[in-house]
């Protein structure tokens, strides 16, 4: 058993490391991490069960600091116990105080905030943009759940950042799935960036929601260590979920850090001295005489892995067909008309079939996205978290990093509420699949408050990317034409590696694939050859370039129509097909700009010997009846498509 | 005084209609509609002070329905009291029953969701994306006490909505601001669209959360007239702000839509008669002898404006030296080096100093966003939004709404945050402001989790929409180079009527402007010459082509820089100047693909006659301990630079 003194002493040792560290630096947040010693110290030393040399064991505690600036106080803890940090692919090696000097710089594993990917294992995710770390908790927790292990995950949350919807998102689904295995820290310093936090954020304002939220929760002085001890204790010994409301002190042990607004500045080294002195001070008289805080003593709790992993590229899929009659769609498919979202719900159900690892996530809207047809056969891996799609990202994010392969499902239009959240998920290299439907301008009646119209060109700045192999793109984008192709791009979502998005839409088409056709990432096909012009098209817009190659047709003007069914293309296969088509390429969207336009223009603006014209959609939506009205509206119908590749055909360059 | 018997006639009556109306357009959602029935008659017909004929009167009390789908009830309410529709520009007109059954169609004002810009300005900002209609109730009822005027602001906001994040920023913000001029009315009918909503958002457990955050809660009956019109009667009577928590029936009225699930569903035209036979069953015996309910009957509060707003166009702005004296930063300014951000700070006070409309939000950043200038001249109108850029944004729609010019400021990465938000704002047509902060990845230290990498792509999609003059951008895109311009491009976003985005960078940078230099929307500026090549290149980044171009000067290679500082480019003009320098052209970016990049290769692409590469950022960031090792660890740095453009220029076509 240690005692107070021990902690306290620990709490002088280490927050000396922390200024130093950040003064080293030259930036880093001092005071944030130094409100946080005792929280943490209670936590890496006495409470987690983890393995310093192995801090990714599948049913280790986990710790999640969703407000990611406090890190240093965790770098010096760990340096100091000597866990292991190190890059995938590379040797782990057991982190030193002297490594902490090295804080942000290039070559550290130490980041300005938390990121695993840069050789900080203990962490399953990256943070710093406040508000997401609950979540990431709560999708932690819930694989704990699905896997059968006593696993315990602690958020750490500033008081401030708790003014983020999310963290009550999170709190929400907590309750909703009885996820008692969570436990959320408060860190109430007071402070925030630019000022005092708000008295909606004071402890016991945060406290009085939670419990109206339904949590558990308990207020104590964060930087007692008796009183920590103490409430910790009762974590998963609850029906609720339980929150700990901690009192802290921004700048705690340097009386100079508390005065002023110091939020995000470090000290110079020429004030290190005096701050150590200060720190010195603050603990005399605390210390007793016995005990030393040694690195974590519980034993890991025992994995029971109730499901094994298979990899996902060596599963045989069923045909299409036949997925379709298991899904229950035979008897749509007979009729020869399909819409991509359905396409995709049944190969999401195949892919829980075939996948044990493969969950799915949706926002109130399963009956729209048709991830209802998984959540009928594999209930126990499907999250219903309602009306709150910030939370349902970083959740999958959780979920993620402890091995799963997340779907998760909205209106493409309400995915982008979540926007941040998906950059967060791709610096944690996040293994999650992204699906919209209703993308684009076809829903029409419903009007531009459903539509998503931006996601194409959002998704593409991150297929210009490189993974950390230096040759995958970041992400990978696919926006299938038909159900055979939504049935084709979902399975290679689950083979590859990393985020994917999938844009699915509301109308029955026409099936125009062969079932056995195959599809790749990056791949296109070719619907229609001719040597006067290309029409570039993806996703429901083919089936409206099809009439418009048509129509061209009638015109003895032949046009070659591509199915750009996947970003990033692949460039030089797309050039030689544009250059045998009349070197000329009508790209058309029913997205506003930036987006597949942008794609294809950029490959041949590069090249230099194709013009590339773009028609997307032209104004701002409004309600129409029917998708024909709406196309037209938005200067995108079958007719205006013809009309402008005629005028493209004949423009002189230039 | 009108009876309970005469709003559940009333009630039956534009049941009727919206049963039918649904029916004709073939989709909408019935049922939610109905479940609004009594508190929308109770607010329209009994307790909103308004004019029927001017809608958009600066005083009336305002109505936002932020589950936006219900709005048949309101369309019906506000045919059968015959008030004025109309688009900006066309005859307003005064909408009829007959009007109703061209719901959603293309040239009816009925959007299918809330949507003043069709034509239907009843509403202030258009709805349809669950959760935000508080915020925006919040910014029309800040911008009442601005204006000193009595104005009442309901939003009716739906039970299963009530689960996402922003509904409670946006309670604490109403808090904060002391904003009891705000009434929600949660509208508690028990289903979502895909399922029952949780219990998490139960009326008792909304009704706790509210009290837990400072609200006056009641629960009542959603659907008897004499509970609505007594606790109604309270609202602006209180401290704190007034929640109604009305328990409702999802398709009152008509038995049949309260079997099974019919969330999103209309009836068909054949089922029509027997749900008026149903609604008639329902209030049969529920009528009294007395009383019609009519129009709107209180008197509109008087309008006292408390400040005149003057034309943005007609003011005279200090030059840019008088500028930053007065805001304080005349000695950094004699250094020679000023950050974009601090240049935006100036000006967005000279802009507070001239146009008392002038207002701006911050969410906790405003000592790195620069905006605190401002906050420290204008205290009355600068608003602490704290961490919760949802809120935030959707408040500053409401501020719009109302005639105030909010500039919106926070890190650019948290920006995104809003970015559904952003794009209901330009459904909106809102005149709001937006400046990110810390873009792209000259901050070096902090790491990715603070870093605007998608915000140029995000934005340039709305650059590409035509507005509804069908001759401007919905969006004008900034990007400074110096304080010089960032100055000037502050003017610019004052001029301009809809949404702007300015990006401003982290470091301080040479001054390399002339301060009498003259910026334009859409605009570029040469910084040198030559007739090799161009490197396009914005912001930061012109900072780093300049030292690549210096480099190329020393072997010999003359290549012109342009500063592309606005998006839309001028198309034609970019193309002169690139066809001058060698029609080859590397653009630069510190942030991911989609960006500027696309832009000039869209354009060079549709001419045909110039190759266009694009060196952005190569991978995802971490931290650097400065930005010249952040720019080499992204392979952007002045050297890569230049031998990109070595490569570009010998590279032959094709």
């Amino acid at each position: 058993m240690t005692t107070s003194g021990a902690v306290h002493k620990k709490a002088a040792d280490l927050a000396k490391l922390v200024v130093r560290m950040t003064a080293e630096a030259g930036s880093g947040h001092t005071s944030t991490a130094l409100s946080l010693a005792h929280l943490v110290i209670h936590l890496m030393y006495r409470r987690m069960r983890y393995d310093l040399s192995d801090p990714r064991h599948a049913s280790a505690d986990r710790l999640v600091l969703s407000g990611g600036h406090g890190v240093p106080i965790i770098y010096a803890a760990y340096a100091d116990l000597g866990g292991t940090v190190g890059r995938d692919g590379e040797e782990p090696v057991r982190l030193t105080r002297e490594d902490l000097d090295r804080l942000r710089s290039r070559q550290s594993f130490l980041d300005g905030h938390p990121n695993p990917a840069e050789g900080f294992p203990f962490f399953d995710a990256a943070t710093g943009s406040l508000g997401q770390g609950l979540s990431v908790a709560a999708g932690l927790a819930l694989a704990a759940k699905l896997d059968g292990t006593d696993r315990r995950v602690y958020a750490l949350i500033g008081d401030g950042e708790s003014r983020e919807g999310q963290i009550w998102e999170a709190a929400d689904f907590i309750v909703d799935y009885h996820l008692n295995n969570v436990c959320a820290v408060f860190n109430c310093n007071g402070q925030g960036q630019a000022g005092d936090v708000s008295p909606q954020q004071s402890p016991e304002r945060i406290a009085a929601k939670l419990e109206a939220f339904g949590w558990k929760t308990t207020t104590i002085d964060g930087h007692d260590p008796a009183l920590i001890a103490e409430v910790f204790a009762r974590v998963g010994r609850s029906e609720r979920p339980i929150a700990i409301i901690a009192r802290t002190v921004k700048g705690w042990g340097v009386a100079a850090l508390q005065e002023g607004n110091w939020h995000g500045k470090p000290l110079k080294m020429s004030q290190v001295e005096a701050a150590n002195q200060s720190i010195d001070d603050t603990v005399a008289g605390l210390f007793d005489a016995e005990g030393e805080l040694a690195g974590p003593m519980t034993p890991i709790p025992a994995a029971t892995p109730a499901r094994e992993p298979r990899s996902p590229a060596a599963v045989t899929w069923p045909t299409f067909t036949e997925a379709m009659q298991s899904a229950g769609l035979g008897p749509a498919l007979e009729q020869g008309k399909l819409a991509t979202r359905k396409g995709y719900g049944a190969a999401l159900k195949v892919a829980g079939d075939l996948l044990p690892q493969v969950v799915a996530l949706d926002g109130d809207v399963s009956n729209s996205t048709f991830s209802e047809i998984f959540a009928r056969v594999h209930p126990d891996r499907f999250f219903e978290c309602k009306i709150a799609e910030q939370n349902m990202v970083s959740v999958a994010v959780g979920l993620s990093a402890a091995g799963y392969i997340p779907f998760v499902n909205s209106f493409a239009k309400f995915i982008a509420r979540a926007c941040d959240q998906i950059e967060m998920a791709n610096i944690s290299r996040a293994n999650i699949k992204l699906v919209g439907s209703h993308a684009g301008i076809s829903l029409a009646a419903d009007g531009p408050s459903q539509m998503g119209l931006l996601d194409v060109g959002y998704f593409r700045g991150f297929t210009a990317v490189r993974a950390d192999d230096r040759q995958s793109p970041l992400c990978w984008l696919f926006h299938p034409a038909d159900a055979v192709a939504a049935y084709h791009c979902t399975r290679l979502m689950t083979e590859l590696r990393g985020m994917c998005y999938m844009r699915t839409h509301r109308p029955d088409v026409a099936l125009i694939y062969d079932p056995q056709t195959t599809f790749q990432p990056g791949g296109f096909h070719l619907l229609a050859t001719g040597d006067e012009l290309a029409i570039v098209a993806a996703g429901y817009m083919v089936h409206i370039a099809r009439q418009a190659i048509d129509q061209l047709a009638e015109q003895d003007v032949r046009a070659t129509l591509v199915d750009a069914y996947s970003l990033p293309l692949d460039g030089e296969r797309l050039m030689e097909t544009l250059r045998r088509a009349g070197q000329c390429a009508l790209v058309v969207e029913d997205n506003y700009g930036g987006g597949l336009g942008a794609a294809v223009a950029e490959i041949a603006a590069h090249a230099g010997d194709v013009r590339v014209e773009t028609l997307c959609c032209q104004r701002i939506p409004k309600s129409t009846l029917t998708p024909e009205d709406m196309l037209d509206y938005c200067g995108i119908g079958a007719a205006q498509i013809a009309e402008h590749a005629l005028a493209a055909r004949r423009r002189p360059a230039g």
